[in-house]
């Protein structure tokens, strides 16, 4: 059998020395578990972003992989940590949204608080509990400690009720939750939520972004014409605005927060 | 036996969990491959950046070392995608120009369509063949399926033509292929070239960048004057422009793309 | 028992194929070894930083790791390269000064030249130790060549003084030596320092960074006021100057280099 995969995804960017030390801390307590980074470069303190990109990511690791989010902003106060088993998956970090789309997706999925001093380091600072608290609970939880070991179970972790689209009318309103480096604007308009309120994927609507009217979707990248904005579904189910091998978050002066509207026709 | 080792290189970031996602699908085929990172900052849709630095940085892996290999503007278009043998290497990426100098170096190369629905993911999207195709593809690589059974054999893969330098009588037209965090230029005057044209390594030239002349090769970057700019053999055979612990492409106002004169005397 | 661990810290930063390329020779060399990525983002030839971070980090990380650290300004001058045992660690890099805080804590550190030629690659750069000297090393310590096998014992390898706060009176000079990505700045104010001067951690004192004083010790991040500059305990035990979900380093006009004052009271 393979050995436990750890996938770690956080905002603390690679020039730091923080994720190397989370990944010191995980090799010195499962020193065969084996570790991917997803990406460390989620805006500062930006949740929503990490929610989006770890749940877009995680439908292609293997089953059991253990992912360890850390986007903290609140790191030191109350908020709690959880691990938790969610589908296929164990998640592990902060009790503070970043997980959100799990609970949507996965009703069944049950959460604990990282409350056990058995499965931390020896001393907790305030000021870095991925260190302390979540990188450990990946290291133990790949060494097959239950989950309920960790903690209390936590009835409801926390959702953010933001991260989904606003339909009113004819008009629905959706937020640019990522901007690639390409500058391609991926939105929180998802395949699923379309389907769900019964809009065609393709035709019988245009998008808006500030003054700016979009009524293309084009296949692929490369199918669209130059200097024309286009709509198109991005790999991940979330529809993006993009322009042919430019900028289009600088061109059309968007960026991740900028609101979208989608207008039925 | 050492488990196999996959060598990545594309222009897709850090920031994006886009490489992340690769690595998920390369582990969940192929659960005991190594992965290592030759470099996600390739400049976004630079097919010729990309050659250099796969290809410069070929030589010191290990035998059997799979490159999988992604930059790759043509996604969803009509390119097709590739596999190939190349003296002790597999390749894996688009057949856009990105292997050039293995076509050169190893004639006897040789390449495949990844054609076959066997080595994909189910889905294959139109925007990320480096999930959908590339990584299952390197993937079933790693667990040694032959290149045949891929697709079709490409009997000529595309090479771009300008990757060596121009001579007309005297006058030998190169450019910069890559600048590193540093400042320092690479050009595309490679040692191999040189020799072949019978041109002295150190010796019986200038070089001219803009209206700058450049007339010391220099043994190191310590070895240099400061605030004088020299000419230096890199690390890996190709001729570099330098200016000691200062930045030579911004004090120099050359980039990649800027073309480097060299005089014969 | 788990194959080696080798940490890597370096300012070759992740653009440029330089840390690929050392991978690629380590694991040539010892196919077992496991890598791990500290950072590659010192400042470019910034010693000192790099040093703060090697340093700071390597108590998380499990004994016998093995610490490829290159920061080498002076590549290719007459600086030594070394390897070293400090305490249950293994040091490989120049002798310039970049392990200053393990010859502080650990007196009975060994040091040796890298200077037999059958540890090295068969051909050395004047410009790449990293790949062609420092790396095979690091490779060779994996696979347990005796470090006295590497070359002449060095009796005293460099140290830079600067490393260290300096006390005259009632006022102390520190210096901001790293500023992460959130803007905190981190000093070299350390605890330990402080406990052997018999200055009180939170209490007895205030600092000045310009004009600007901070007389407040705050526990965490969260718990620090908004627009008022904190003073903190960082997770390494060095003091931090930090202001709440803001960058201090920019607001403050401070940033590495910058002379900070403890003032007693």
């Amino acid at each position: 059998m393979a050995a436990p995969l750890i996938a770690l995804v956080t905002d603390f960017g690679t020039a730091d020395t923080y994720v190397g030390v989370m990944k010191a801390v995980i090799l010195s307590l499962a020193p065969e578990a084996r570790l991917v980074d997803l990406t460390h470069e989620v805006r500062a303190h930006d949740i929503r972003e990490g929610a989006f990109k770890l749940y877009s990511a995680s439908p292609y690791f293997p089953a059991n992989t253990i992912f360890l989010a850390v986007v903290d902003p609140g790191v030191g106060s109350a908020r709690k940590g959880l691990i938790a088993r969610a589908g296929e998956w164990t998640l592990v970090g902060p009790d503070n949204g970043l997980f959100t789309y799990f609970w949507l997706h996965f009703p069944d999925a049950e959460a604990f608080e990282l409350g056990s001093i058995d499965y931390r380091l020896p001393v907790v600072s305030n000021t870095f509990h991925g260190r302390d608290i979540f990188a450990p609970a990946a290291a133990w939880a790949a060494r097959a400690v239950p989950l309920h070991r960790f903690g209390e179970r936590i009835e409801r972790p926390v959702t953010i009720g933001s991260l989904t689209p606003h339909k009113s009318g004819n008009h629905i309103e959706g937020v640019v939750i990522h901007v690639d480096r390409f500058g391609n604007m991926v939105s929180n308009l998802c395949a699923r939520w379309m389907q769900r309120e019964g809009i065609e994927p393709n035709t019988g609507w245009y998008i808006r972004v500030g003054s700016k009217k979009i009524r293309r979707v084009a296949r692929t990248y490369a199918d669209a014409e130059p200097d024309v904005p286009v709509a198109l579904w991005g790999s991940s189910g979330f529809l993006e605005i993009s322009i042919r091998e430019k900028n289009a978050s600088s061109i059309l002066g968007a960026t991740t927060g900028t609101v979208i509207h989608l207008h039925l026709l």
